[in-house]
């Protein structure tokens, strides 16, 4: 299997070049970015040397792409709105795409514009492509030809809620989410708010009250509920290159403690990457930090009659290129967790 | 005025006589520890080499102690249990005492066993003393003997939300709060879970469902909203020596944003150490880190009915030994801000 | 006495605002910016809320500034070459002037062209500057009208060597120096490799083999050993917001341990913010970070007749804005430690 | 080959867990710690969630380890002066044997005991064991039973120096070495020092001027020089997790960088995990991080005469866990590179 990654000059394309460089069952082609070409991959990312197997990186014509032989499946790893421009003649040349930006994850083209600031070009392909969490993902997904991967903050709310809502174990109002992110989440941006003297040492709530993830959190949670879900979500800053930490309280769930632990048990039991805590044990974003699992765990308390569900994630692996290689190996039916840990 | 610290071994400890060491209208006479006996605050504490007078740590003996002539004022760093032992004969002796352990701050001897494990040792002295906060202390406070320093986390979330409970302007129930807390909130304790590697590059929500804090948090609410008031309290760390953020969700909170920020400046127009900020601009720890210093700001957010309120403290500070310099302050009749930033 | 900062843009400059709005003996009367024009100065730096005075950024034209009559005493906080523009005129019009820059380091308009890769601007004003560091500063240095503070490192290296040199307790050949600094010494740079993620849990070695600040360590060794002095300087960056820590290899030094001690307790005795340490205790960067002290000690070591002398100072108070306030203090006839801790 | 490890309750000991886990060629049958017996690896460390096959900590009886016949190599992550207890046995019973501690690194007794502080146990097996760098080993030492890893230190100074040393590129003498380590370099070791508060925002040197690794460098240096070689060894802490960078100062090198490079080229040009930088590109220990790659670079400089040598490595990869995996993979047949990035 022939495999590129387009617009891989920030963190998360980092990773994801790592990966597919070690992937048993890959073999990787086509790195391209604007702003590198003629740049090997070694000498962008220093962490890569001795390992970037002659790779440079190339100029990135979308149709020039298209008609690219060595090439069976793409990653994109481009800002929204670019992303679709590559994604839709790639397709229709036949190729497999997995789309890390934001344009065809959601499913409805007005809240596309709403929360991303214009028109989504390409609504017609908005149901040719599958938005995809692995462990939750829609039957018939594989038969896709463009999967969208989700955001970082999402897998971390959608995996423990979904089967939740699924199975009617909670209900689906007043559900307050606070996250804690890694600066890396933010990826490789030029501004003084990302300097080091800036983050280091301090906290901080951003993106109230509308952070763009909260369009397809809501959107997935609404289809599962098979009601219109509205969350309140609000994102933290840490100090700390990566990791995510979410914390859900659902309330009014009396007596749900032990549902909830049977529902996770039943959707999640065989799935590789989902680790499920006992309750009263809290994940740490450490445990699992380099790896592409979650863990996560929930506890009842009596007094406020609320579930608190708390959650870890590595935002650039399960958040981003982790869960990217995971889609590439379900897609093409390799093991789950070829080249992962 | 002679003032003394009984304690003064561990982080708070240490900030307290770094700023009473330069108060201008005090003289430190006494610092004790039993554990550094005969050591100079400059030895135990590099940080404030050239700065310690010569000051040595003394034995703490409770009897000693309230005969002591050089004493007028008497700090309690003291663990919780233990404070009440040095704070009665120092009471009774007539001397001043603020004490920054847990002891006195409520006024539930049942509540004060639920949570701390042990009965309450003075149930009598409840009374007597006053928990302060100075920004919303009860009037009178001023009388009593001995006043009960709050802990880190409450200020966070008392000073935004006892306003609007007094006037109404929220309801009291469904309030969601998560806290991001640096690490030193964990005081110097020796535990594989609080070496560097443990913490740095984590984040994690602990303390889950009743937190010790969230006894006082609740007490407070509940006597400024005349009526029980039951929270969801979630305190994270963070991987940062110092500060606290505090984000409050508070529920059906339509069209009050205008009257919060109303009641916020009348309770708060004249206060040196608080700044509210517009909605919309979200505070950082690092704003506020070596000030004594709160910011915090609320939007209202139309999709959810909920009012978002963040908060950011230094826990060193306004969290500690910041906060207990401002109550002495207040309390003899000093400048507010008397070495103070 | 009314003083002003022109460029007060950066960490610096965030510093030295903070310790000039809380000082005894000046008014800040005047802050200017081009970038930051009409703004103020708790709106740009968020550090100072409720402190600012109202103090809003200005315009900063050489030749207006040179006129005000609010204005006695000004530092430059202005990049090198941009400096001097102002300098000159400020001084023409009898104002006392403290440059941060490095405008006036060198008494040799070659080096300094060597260094800074343009022709000295100003050569004639060379001599009518002086280079100070308060410890060690050359007796007439009150009666220039201009004063150039010195760069971050060098007073790291310059403290403990210069009083050696003088009394020639060690020679002046095959010194080694390395240090480490943390990433604000680099000033509010928008470039890519003082990102965040870039700098956290990295250390490198970073311009070697000529580190501009070695012109001024040279000179000043030189001319207090009265021969040319050259050495080798490494600079490491270190993940941490603040700090210096220097690391001094003096060959063939045996025996003279005791001389080392003697000769600092005769130079730096009474100085108020220089801590020396006995042998074998070794300096922490954070035992004097938010301080204008440094600390700093000497061991022999008989295997390698090397002596090793490690240093700690807070780049941004020691190696900028304290120093800045301290030669301020002294220049005026105020208490050293004025507005310092 | 089926493997175990005794005493794998550290950070070196989890990485090494971690590494053994997915390794291609062998099975992991045994996993001892006398403080974690009968607790599964998967509750003891986190991080290895849903890949601990199972694993339980059991008792670690020398002689019974040694009549195992579910081992047939054994690493020893056990404190200096234990571990040769467990090594002697093991090999008298056929096993091969990789210890992590400092018994076996030196061949002298005395030096030993000198910087030990205790006689040596076992002085005639130092005889029958080989210090171990891969890059640089010894020949022959694949026929010995008992292999003896090195410290994290002297692998960032050796594998620069010794080819160097081996042709006699550069001269002996004067050699300044400094290094900044990550914490984890420390071990899990509950002391204040180590605390999160202490160690963040923190830098400083320790160990002056004899640090344990100083004697198997100097042995090592020594052997391949010819000649007795004493060097300046000065390590760092540098708030981090992982990571070291060591900075070499050599005197007296004139015209030498070229040899350098040839020397170096043709001694590592076919070594996976060595990558010489061009001169002027300066490592950063991040670029190796979570690998077992060193970087590594040299400039001369012409004012002062001196070589300067940047080197780079993760010390819990390449300083640890990881060398130890490349020693069994090479001891063994195995493809050098498997079950390493």
């Amino acid at each position: 299997m022939k495999t590129g990654i387009v617009g891989a000059s920030g963190y998360s394309g980092e990773v994801l070049l790592s990966l597919l460089l070690d992937h048993p069952h890959i073999s990787l082609t086509t790195v391209t970015s604007r702003s590198l070409v003629g740049q090997s991959v070694e000498s962008v990312f220093p962490s890569l040397r001795n390992r970037g197997k002659g790779l440079v990186f190339s100029a990135s014509d979308p149709e020039e792409l298209a008609t690219n032989t060595d090439l069976d499946l793409v990653f994109l790893a481009l800002p929204h709105g670019v992303a679709s421009e590559y994604a839709i003649p790639l397709c229709k040349a036949g190729k497999k795409v997995i789309d890390l930006s934001a344009d065809f994850r959601l499913s409805s083209p007005e809240i596309y514009e709403e929360y991303y600031g214009h028109p989504h070009p390409y609504p017609e392909w908005l149901e040719k492509s599958a938005y995809v969490i692995p462990e939750i993902a829609p039957s018939g997904w594989k038969d896709k030809q463009l999967i969208a991967a989700p955001g970082c903050y999402p897998t971390s709310i959608l995996v423990p809620l979904l089967p939740l809502f699924k199975e009617s174990v909670i209900g689906t109002k007043g559900i307050i989410i606070n996250s804690m992110s890694g600066v890396s989440g933010a990826g490789k941006k030029l501004a003084e708010d990302f300097l080091y003297c800036e983050r280091n040492e301090s906290a901080k709530a951003y993106g109230l009250v509308k952070h763009r993830h909260l369009s397809e959190i809501e959107e997935q949670l609404s289809l599962s509920a098979g009601t219109e879900v509205v969350v309140q979500f609000t994102p933290h800053l840490s100090p700390m290159n990566r990791g995510i930490v979410t914390t859900i309280v659902v309330p009014h769930a009396a007596n749900s403690i032990e549902q909830v632990y049977n529902t996770w048990k039943l959707a999640y039991e065989d799935k590789p990457f989902v680790s499920v805590l006992e309750s009263g044990t809290t994940p740490d974003s450490k445990w699992v930090c380099q790896t592409n699992r979650v863990d996560f765990s929930a506890v009842y308390d009596p007094r406020t009659e609320n579930l608190i569900i708390t959650f870890a994630e590595d935002n650039q692996m399960t958040g981003a290129a982790g869960q990217d290689i995971q889609i590439m190996n379900l897609w093409n039916g390799f093991d789950e967790t070829a080249g992962l840990v």
